[in-house]
């Protein structure tokens, strides 16, 4: 017990985890930073605004047909995903539950913010100079953090939370920027963002983890499993994203018709997952146990997949096969692809978010391709087909089979920007000042959590008398 | 220890759990048998359809009336009750967490396609022979899925996931055609299911239950209560269940004053079982304590008994009366009933869902019965009258006190499939081929799930030392 | 062993926490009167009554324009918040989890009906002596309800489920009468009850607590911590209150604009509380680590301090700035003032319920009186003036400073009832009658649960080794 001591109090003279003035000190400048942009630029817009009553009773509008009540059941069914579903899905590790659920909570709180000001600047900033506020761009700011949060998940147990701030303030700038590009200029549509949040939001993890390779990393592998009550926690997690994942999937998209179909789609394509998850997982282990990780994650790969086409005509049975597909591609993933990476290609990814999110990122956004070019006039019917891809305005000539090509543009855009970012943002977080961890205090809460002496007593104990017996 | 190995490795030679092949060919061919089904078959309905753009113009609707906006927040929490509800409210064994959440998942997600067929052939098939399929019918699916998960209560720790999945097979098909005599042939209303799903699906677990009756159980019973956390864990599931009720009963309910009326009804009905539920189980318990098994199941009741009447006008005493029995009932039946059932009936009830969800689906069936046969046009108004019973086309001649009488043949009915098919399927499973666990292996997640090897040492470990001291 | 045994038995003579015959009787009696005074009083409004039909046709309304399609997604947020989110954040005890959850439970369960009568007889009742209830009452019971669990919060583990009954009774009559005063005798505005709910919900429990001082409660020192896994649960009761506040705050506005705001609002201010406590969690403890207890607790005094001026113009950067405050006043409470008020002034908080709603509750009355009196028409324009402020009636004359004045004279009216409640309440609470337990049964679900025979063996088992080694 001393040696193990004064070897870690070496290694925290080597690696300082001591983050007492840099975390302070940046969510409080970071926090004021905030106020003055949101004293500057952000206004309340005309259906929060005060003087609606007014505008409802000159346009002939009901209550009801505020904007509010269009989307507000599946905002909170996306916040509930963002905090409880992100959170608890990483609260899998037998001695980082905090670091998961805890983490997770501060960087989405921060990143919202950001995001609504990032956001707000490219798509809604009115001729005053002003950014209006309605409940879409709340929306808008959830999914945002969701990219950060995928990234989190191949760095969990790895990084400090100060490094994970300035992951996410430069994955929520790198975000704004490519949504822009992929749906204002390329005019992609992504109502799921599989190719906007998943497939950037993967890669980006994956590049800022392959920077921060740490070879050394085996040392805290007694801290890398779980436990068998982590896990249930975990799926609490998974469960909250498997169920509210229709209403991620059509939170914003078209008022009526195209809502409805979106979460239909993604309530098909994310059942047929769990069948072929359990398959594969079964198939693949000793008499055909289950392995709690797969169950955990690739359920929610159909998911992601249904992302960019959930508004499109992809047909009940086609949720079905992408759905089959997704499951068996992200199982066999976390049995073959994870190890591969890790040995071969230096990519260190705690929670397997490129099984989860980058595969079925790509998947949904070649589906999403496939399924614009062959969209027609038969099955969507005129002002149907010009409504779904917005053939509106510079875009009112556009044509599905174009629209299937500018699909693939947004989802190569995505890629670049998700491995470019993540190679930038990696090496700022190589830098020797964030307070990340030693090799062996990785994945454990005791870093950056206050001791609870109740558990440390006890738990310690346990240990010894497990080593003597 | 090597005693006890090798006495497992021999029960298991006699049972064979190994599911290596059987469950992932199940799942894979009933997967891809659904493709092809919902090939053939499934079609999106007009409110989910592309076309609705014109459809809303030419019917002068605004896109708030789409059935979509009446009805996505209660799927959503009827959703949340089939996954998390049913799932977390089955992780209170100390060692069956992953069982319970983890199958419950994955029949759920297979019950619901086949229900979405089932269903749709009965009551939404097109003169084209398509199922045109909308948010109503993602409802019904859960619905129909409850019954199944209702009857895994009674069985869970007993039974192999290739059984579930039979059971769910058989399950969902029986309760199709219980539900169309009910509903369509015999006109009875059954807005929250008390027959249609909680008196089916709780006497068609019991009679599964029967006919797998283990006489050699006890040889398990070392696994078979909880542990502190699995109880909390349990009441993530209890709660979510209370909670959300009201959507359940309501879902599916008439747009405007029914759905109002039906949530409050239920609202009311577990506020007061939740009182009753306590009386009893600590009138009944040394010192007057409370036992946990009753605040998790029991205090549910009288959302079960709200089902049939929940949209009628059951005045808020009615509800408070309700709730009030069943609480009692419920409790008692914990208490007496559950241990004489497994001595003296041979059925062996782990949740003890004759207590949670048959009994009360009985009184909720009775409930109606009356609630309708004393229904008048003083109360209901004759607008109201007809719009709450569907005295409707081929019905419309119906008074209420006939109405009772339908009432109270469903619910015969309800019972009829639900013992009978229960005894049916029951022989079907006792079949020697479907990896179910031996008697001292039931209630164990080592047999279906990946060992955790940390897990299994510390547990061990301590279990080796609690047996020396 | 013995010792502790024999002591133990001495204490429960000394303090009888036999509840054998009081909890069942007070359970049973008070929900029989339920029954009767919901038989007398209590009936459907016009929009859940059938008659709604012809009212309906009559005012020419479409169904999507019952008021339950307004709130009825909020009414499901604030159940979630009462029963998941206060009874899970009340299970950070290591040994009191089955209390926190279950008992929250019990009083939710029987406070709503009481608030449904009380608020009923100061808000609606008819010309015809009945109470008219709709899904605005169930918010509001629901409401009522929290400020009797705000209280349990400063109690939990010092008190019995009786003396929790008799809380609740006169809590739900003195919120009761309170809001009566503050809502519509003084016209003061609170959407989210900053006064009403939190600041009097909290000063009551405080009050109470004091007259319930325990001078040797350090005799139960050894429960009143958390292990992790409480710890985890406790982040689950945290999240879905955090998530839903926007609900909260926005549940009861005015439909359209009002609601809008007062979500958006109640976001802004919590994201921003969630930083700020990390900067001063990590300030004050050793080596920047975070506290687990103010991430679970002070993270909410946002929502607490957005309440009353949820629904006023109160700018994006507006709320930042009070979440911002508050977050830091939270935060410094846990670390400085719950120590000194427990040493000084005989207050014991086992939640620290005065940094989480006393003091943001007065700080939202503040943040509240401040904005109703420095409102214009300029931001609000004439009709939103008027619209949000309810400038309407007898009050039609008013005008902002005088309003503000008015909120001023409400925050005050919510800290009298609050003090002067609990503290005769306390007196009640104090008689040798009730059932609480001793000093070192404190914090112990054993006084008040069933015993889990596993359970105690292990731990117990466990404890003995770990004082041997």
């Amino acid at each position: 017990m001393g040696a193990c001591q004064s070897f870690r109090e070496m290694c925290d003279r080597e690696k300082n985890t001591n983050v007492h003035l840099s975390l302070p000190a940046v969510c409080i400048v970071w926090q004021t930073a905030m106020i003055i942009l949101f004293g500057v630029f952000m206004r309340y817009d005309h259906e929060s605004d005060a003087h609606w009553v007014e505008h409802r009773k000159h346009s002939n509008l009901t209550d009801i047909e505020n904007d509010f009540y269009f989307r507000y059941p599946s905002f909170q069914d996306v916040h509930v995903m963002i905090f409880v579903g992100f959170g608890f899905l990483m609260t899998f590790l037998k001695r980082y539950s905090f670091g998961g659920v805890g983490f997770n909570f501060l960087i989405a709180a921060f990143g919202l913010q950001w995001a609504l000001l990032m956001q707000g600047w490219f798509h809604w900033l009115d001729a005053d100079g002003k950014i209006r506020i309605g409940i879409e761009n709340l929306i808008n700011a959830d999914f945002c953090v969701a990219g950060c949060l995928i990234a989190y998940g191949a760095l969990l147990g790895k990084v400090s939370p100060v490094q994970l701030m300035v992951l996410t303030l430069f994955g929520i700038t790198l975000f704004a920027v490519e949504e822009f590009i992929i749906i204002s200029v390329i005019h992609a549509r992504d109502a799921g963002g599989s190719m906007v949040i998943h497939t950037f939001g993967g890669y980006y993890g994956l590049s800022v983890s392959w920077m921060l390779y740490r070879p050394n990393l085996h040392q805290s592998s007694r801290l890398q499993g779980s436990v068998y009550h982590s896990d249930v926690f975990a799926m609490i997690g998974t469960l909250f994203l498997w169920m509210f994942w229709p209403s991620f999937n059509s939170a914003i998209c078209d008022h009526g018709d195209g809502q409805h179909r979106a979460a239909i789609n993604t309530y098909l394509c994310l059942a047929s997952t769990v069948l072929t998850t359990v398959a594969i997982s079964s198939l693949f282990q000793k008499h055909g146990k289950l392995d709690m990780v797969h169950i955990q994650n690739s359920t929610l790969a159909g998911g992601v997949a249904a992302g960019t086409a959930a508004e499109f005509m992809l047909m009940p049975y086609g949720c079905l096969i992408v759905g089959f597909c997704c499951g068996i591609i992200s199982t066999l993933g976390y049995i073959f692809l994870t190890p591969f990476m890790e040995k071969h290609l230096k990519i260190q990814d705690t929670c397997g978010i490129h099984n989860l999110h980058a595969m079925p990122g790509v998947v949904g956004g070649i589906v999403g391709a496939i399924t614009a070019a062959s969209a027609s006039i038969e099955v969507y019917g005129h002002e149907g087909l010009v409504n779904t891809f917005d053939f509106m305005d510079k875009f009112k000539d556009m044509v599905p089979t174009t629209q299937g090509g500018h699909q693939a543009a947004g989802l190569c855009v995505a890629l670049c920007f998700g491995i470019g970012g993540g190679i930038i943002v990696g090496a700022i977080l190589r830098l020797p000042i964030w307070g990340d961890p030693a090799d062996d205090n990785c994945f454990d809460d005791e870093t950056y959590w206050e001791d609870k002496k109740a558990l440390l007593v006890s738990l310690s104990g346990i240990f010894k008398i497990l080593n003597k017996s």
